[in-house]
């Protein structure tokens, strides 16, 4: 996602439909349909104006943003969850160079050109180093006003140090590989609010025109109509066959879920492979019952198996953390990229992701910079004077020298 | 544009940034603002609360849908002219086939099914064919309850025969080759209204519960801001050198003029290599006038030089006009892609554009369905009688057999 909304792939790069996926399951239908609300005791699902009934039911309906109770933070800082945000993203950090382009007062580009990432986790830490990489190989020899080198991406992060979850020495060399791109990492710096103009931390204000949210996550709001019990983020308490109380026939798998691994009495961490193992946990226990192989009596607890924790922060620089290994550097890099490779859907996302990543890497250009949308200048309209003030500035180069005139 | 409202190709894979196609241009600057004005006499384009002045000006805002005094159509029936109107057109298609699936009776099945599009130029025809083909070939095992095959497309055609712009044999090829596609033709069909529920020419309804619009066109209303003579179509009638009376220095490039070829004293047609060799003459005349070689009053008229037309139909299927040529099927067809894959700006387009063609040709897929924006379910929601007969029609299948119970 990250890649898309800094135009290094398309979309359609990153996803595959799930008709196709199941194509090969005859057994299986697809609907899309928005569900309203869950009828455990019935078995029904109601989507608009209708509902269907099930058998067993796997609810995994995923996570979206939280910001922490500033709900209107939303529409200034938006987060990275969907495709729709990954094009949003795009948009307004393409616009941001746009607007700062022909800003008037050096003030203001500079804030134009400012972006500040709230939360110093994976998400966070692939946008500020994917933003300073393409401000400072792709974009600098298509302006002429503005050095794209120069913008700045500021990491606030609440804990003491990035990358909390990872051991302590990869957050340390994550913390250098971003320094060393220039990324600013404020560590214990807990937002405290967020307006069109910057960042506040406390009483320390920082002036940054595009925020982007990387921080919260709060569980779908679809788990609440279950009646059952709810974590602080909304996710649903599952047993240790992932279903709810009294419920053995409905299964939540992902970060819907708040699960518990049988071995370690540890949380299952929000990630994808902890969404992975739920998924086909769930699905063979099923698969298994409906073939009268086994019984809801028989079945053995979920036991997540931490394959590893990656993150990536820069062009041939990342950390991995496998096991007893800690990586750094290329080889973790190179190592993150031949996973997610490998768990994209569909051969031909492989192969043209594969292309399109060795591509950027020769010639460090990222093609996919469509502004789309209708609202496109709804960023930095310029003001009369700057406007005029905007062409004075540009008197002393060759095509605009003929302006001198007025 | 046609192959990405038909998910054959991503935005990204047909467009490059301006900024980076001028990027070697050093004297020239990129400004994204939207122009609201021009005044002539003191050399000034108004943008969004601010101007800028200019010495020689070309105007190149290019033409929109015209809905012949129908504005109210247009919801209805988008039109392809941006990318924009592509993804939205793409959207629609697929959530076709995604409302059929779940219509309850076979009516309003076969009606989801049912694509008109309004006017055989060479965008409905390659849109109609497009359609047919994702229909036939691509969509047909994703999905239970409908046969994908069966989906109508029926263009829509004021005139006598497809394509009027071309030759009468060529026509006539395109006609037979849409008829064997099973795409429906009907000629000398006016429309004279459009519904959410289909299309009336006269007093003749056609149930279509998705229609697009391919007819008319009428030039960018920036045209009106010169406050000289326009065509029936809102275009700006130029001189012999492309410039509006009056004012030498202000040139009309593009859809946005109405002009005439200096040789054969017939206008020129509106299509891409018109604009391209418009765009070419003004740029020209301006840099040969700067640099002291020419003057306004050693121009040489405009000539427009026709190199041909093409229009693909499907598959191996298209025509051709060059000259004294007159070509159909594969040769045309190749012909075809050949051009439009050099016309397409920047190397990297060209090789991947190049790629997805030959993967889609030799698997019939197509991967860009993505299925985007915010408002996903405004088509087709499944009332409630509808939905639950959809689960009844479906106990037959292996998976809802276990819902018998209800």
């Amino acid at each position: 996602l990250y890649k898309v909304a800094t135009a290094a792939l398309s979309p359609a790069n990153i996803c595959s439909p799930i008709r196709t996926i199941l194509r090969g399951q005859k057994n299986c239908q697809v609907v899309m349909a928005e569900i309203s609300g869950i009828d455990v005791t019935n078995q029904r699902l109601f989507a608009e104006g209708g509902y269907v009934t099930y058998d067993y039911l796997i609810l995994a309906a995923g996570a979206t943003h939280s910001y922490f109770g500033h709900d209107e933070w939303a529409t200034i800082a938006p987060g990275l969850k969907s495709i729709e945000d990954a094009t949003e993203l795009r948009r307004r950090i393409l616009l941001a160079f746009e607007s700062a382009e022909y800003e008037g007062s050096e003030e203001a580009r500079r804030a134009a050109l400012t972006f500040g990432i709230v939360g110093a986790g994976p998400t966070g830490v692939e946008l500020a180093g994917a933003i300073k990489e393409i401000a400072g190989f792709t974009l600098p020899r298509d302006y002429r006003h503005i050095d794209t080198r120069t913008t700045r991406v500021i990491i606030f992060e609440g804990a003491d140090r990035v990358l909390p979850p990872f051991p302590p020495k990869l957050s340390a060399r994550a913390h250098r590989d971003l320094e060393r791109m220039g990324v600013e990492v404020r560590l214990k710096s807990i937002v405290t609010n967020i307006t069109p103009e910057g960042i506040y931390v406390g009483d320390e204000f920082t002036p940054v025109r595009n925020v982007f949210w990387a921080a919260g996550v709060r569980a779908n709001p679809l788990g609440q109509s279950l009646g059952v019990e709810l974590d602080r983020a909304g996710r649903v308490i599952v047993g240790e066959d992932l279903t709810i109380p009294g419920r053995p026939n409905v299964f939540i798998a992902g970060d819907l879920a708040a699960a518990t691994s049988a071995d370690t009495g540890q949380p299952v961490p929000g990630v994808a492979q902890g969404g992975i193992q739920m998924g086909r946990y769930a699905g063979r226990t099923i698969a298994a019952e409906t073939a009268g192989r086994s019984t809801p009596a028989q079945r053995k607890p979920f036991v997540y198996r931490d394959k590893g924790s990656m993150a990536v922060i820069g062009k041939a620089k990342a950390v991995a953390h496998i096991g007893r290994f800690q990586l750094g550097g290329f080889l973790a890099w190179l190592l993150w990229g031949g996973i997610h490779i490998a768990f994209l859907i569909g051969f031909r996302n492989r192969f043209f992701v594969l292309l399109v990543w060795f591509w950027n890497w020769l010639l460090n250009s990222r093609d996919a910079r469509l502004i789309t949308g209708a609202a496109r200048l709804d960023i930095a309209v310029p003001r009369p004077a700057e406007f005029i003030r905007y062409e004075a500035a540009t008197i002393e180069t060759d095509c605009s020298s003929r302006n001198e005139k007025h």
